[in-house]
């Protein structure tokens, strides 16, 4: 996709619609980074509330189910004290024959201020954002295997909180690359802010041949690739993958690319191993990782909540 | 279904349930368009809110799927921050064998304030609204054929809008009149409100043969029955109507009665086009009028909150 | 399940999360219960809404569906103020293979402060209060056929209300005792308050053999088991026995164990008569009584939103 201007930012340059780490400045990630860290104490806090987004109108458009996600940005939402509306969008209008764009059109007609789209097909946050009234902005919860930009950004916390500086940093990003929106939006990220050196490791069949010139070095053998890095992001392996054409099995899968703790000694003795959940235990992460002291998955999940707070209070206080 | 006293009011004539739009006055029909009034501006705001319901519980019952309609329902009492409860009824005690009124008795005994019902049996509200407590309110958001009240207040709420006063106006409303919840109540409340004439256009097959008796004239060619008309209000064409006993097919009703730009000029020049949603593109309406400058079928949806805010917040208000 | 310490008290004694009536003391019990007085008013209120638990995240994790028990959790959360969160667990990460600690951690990590639990599997909310961050509470909303607390102490508090003591009671429960994990709440409650005598009434192979070292006494005829009582509490009977191996028809059921008001005559004049809901009428209960003076079965829904404010207030202001 192709377009003159960002679509998700307006003439001055200020985010209005969150669609993808790609094409977003290094200025404009560290103040999403900056925004969460104030968020992060909210959640800490007895009444874990700020008045930012009173009486605005937050919509969980899930046209794919993720209830996980739609949680989190539903919990992100309240605490900014917006009203929030989960659409069960499949068994909605969209199955009554009516189009995406009808159906947008309707919800933003009842005064929206956000919508919070997943979707199955790549491209489709782009599509709504480039269609909605001014007073709405889009969040992308997931397009495809395009894009899953809150991830890559609570990704990106997570590495500066334990790092604090992105610009000596080794980072592998381990497995099902090719179907993973996780992977795009990392590396796009992780390239903005300036990270050394970006690594991506898998089985041939699930590694992109394309990877190279996003400045990315590729390795087919987990060894190799964690070698000496300080952060290591194990992807999940979906299930449909685990015995079709593109691997063998999944007792295979974790003999070569499953993070165990001794392969994990490969990487640096600070090394961070992260997830984006939810994680298979023994396919592609060890339980002993997954329970171990380098494992950050769970600040992962906590500082999402406050990176979703940030992108949504940015967006909605931005005019188109 | 026969009454002694109007089950929609209480011994003042005020309005205590919102049943259907027939056997409602003047008077009160002005109320809540005039009450509408003053909340569509609140959905313009920057705080969506006002604190009307306040503490108050909304129970939606919606014992027939409809994903739409339940949100705009629950959009209108969040914004008067009401708490609002939404009840997936159809996996609920209901299934367990529960009758319909010891449900109902149940959720008045955890202090209900209004139920918002939906129901596929004409009439189901009405006894609901007999049985319930005297603090419960009932607003029927769609029962069988019967009644679609708040969807007729918002279609009278946007032809005000639009055109001021109803004297003069020779309203058309289009489609499978037969099966249809919103052009009964549409027809009612044009009636009381004083159009000067109210016409339905349809197949035989899709226009009962009761509606001379309502004060409306039949016709059964869509270029005779939109003939200078100010108001044009489409119905939908429900799936399983278009290709059954009642239809030859989809495309050869959209030849006889689909409403298309060319057509449309036999109406007033300054003709509005209404349509409840979800659209048919290409079978009741072509897309040219849904796109076009005389199609009002999103203000619709946005009057359609102030309206239901404003039926919420009167009946509230109101003692049984 | 065997434990050293109660895992529903902390070091103090104060209670931290709500798992099961069996092990609470008298003063913990009362202390529930007096607390629930004070919300009863609540209720009744315009504003039906205190602060206590604003800013405060409850997590309503129904790992078996249940509407109803859903929304009473779901009402009393609100009107303590909380942001409540609904999880379709059933739909959710669950059934990406991911494990039931694994998702209990991933929801901690979200800063929730009580996970409200239903499971099919009797210990599951043990296993989870054993696991979750100290930050987090946990109440059981019914666990296999084990617990049912809040439903318990919403019968004690309902007996209470109408009899003021426990010292002198005759209580009979009445039915499918053997499945009913509401039985086993009300058995523990009802002895640790004092109850003078506790029976409980049912067919042979639907009482458990075990009950007579709970204290209790055992009747097979329905007569003998109500005589001279002054409560009677009447379990539902689930649709899956009402004609398996254990019962020969629910036609038989009602001749044997249903009770009419004819047989009531047996009871204490002024015996009140209790159901958890959802009531078959006919099968366990006769309409006549139901709806007659005795029964105080909606007076129970509504003391329910009380107690269930009461435990979420308490255990949310103890720390672990």
């Amino acid at each position: 996709m192709l377009y003159k201007r960002n679509p998700q930012l307006n003439k001055n340059g200020e985010l209005i619609h969150l669609l993808s780490t790609e094409g977003l400045s290094r200025d404009i990630l560290t103040q999403i980074l900056d925004t969460a860290a104030n968020f992060v104490s909210v959640n800490d806090r007895e009444v874990k509330k700020v008045p930012l987004l009173r009486g605005k109108s937050v919509f969980n458009l899930f046209f794919e189910n993720s209830t996980r996600t739609r949680t989190t940005f539903e919990i992100a939402a309240k605490r900014l004290s917006a009203d929030v509306f989960n659409l069960d969008i499949a068994r909605s209008s969209a199955s009554k024959g009516e189009s995406l764009l009808d159906t947008i059109a309707n919800l933003s007609a009842m005064a929206a201020d956000i919508f919070v789209v997943r979707h199955s097909e790549s491209g489709a946050p782009y599509l709504i954002a480039q269609h909605v009234a001014p007073h709405v902005h889009v969040v992308n919860a997931g397009d495809g295997r395009h894009a899953h930009p809150t991830q890559g950004l609570l990704d990106m916390y997570t590495i500066r909180h334990y790092k604090k500086d992105f610009a000596n940093l080794r980072v592998a990003v381990v497995g099902d690359v090719l179907h993973s929106r996780v992977a795009r939006s990392d590396i796009h990220a992780l390239t903005t802010l300036g990270a050394a050196e970006v690594r991506v490791v898998g089985p041939r069949t699930l590694v992109p041949t394309d990877l190279a010139q996003m400045g990315v070095r590729v390795f087919h053998k987990l060894e190799e690739g964690i070698k000496d890095c300080d952060v290591i992001i194990m992807l999940r392996l979906q299930n449909e993958r685990m015995s079709g054409a593109l691997l063998p099995s999944s007792q295979e899968y974790f003999k070569s690319f499953g993070l165990t703790q001794e392969k994990l000694q490969l990487a640096q003795p600070d090394a961070i191993v992260m997830h984006p959940g939810p994680i298979n235990r023994g396919v592609e992460i060890d339980s002993e990782v997954v329970d171990g002291p380098q494992a950050v998955i769970l600040s992962q999940v906590s500082f999402g909540i406050a990176v979703r707070m940030a992108v949504m209070s940015i967006v909605a206080g931005n005019e188109a």
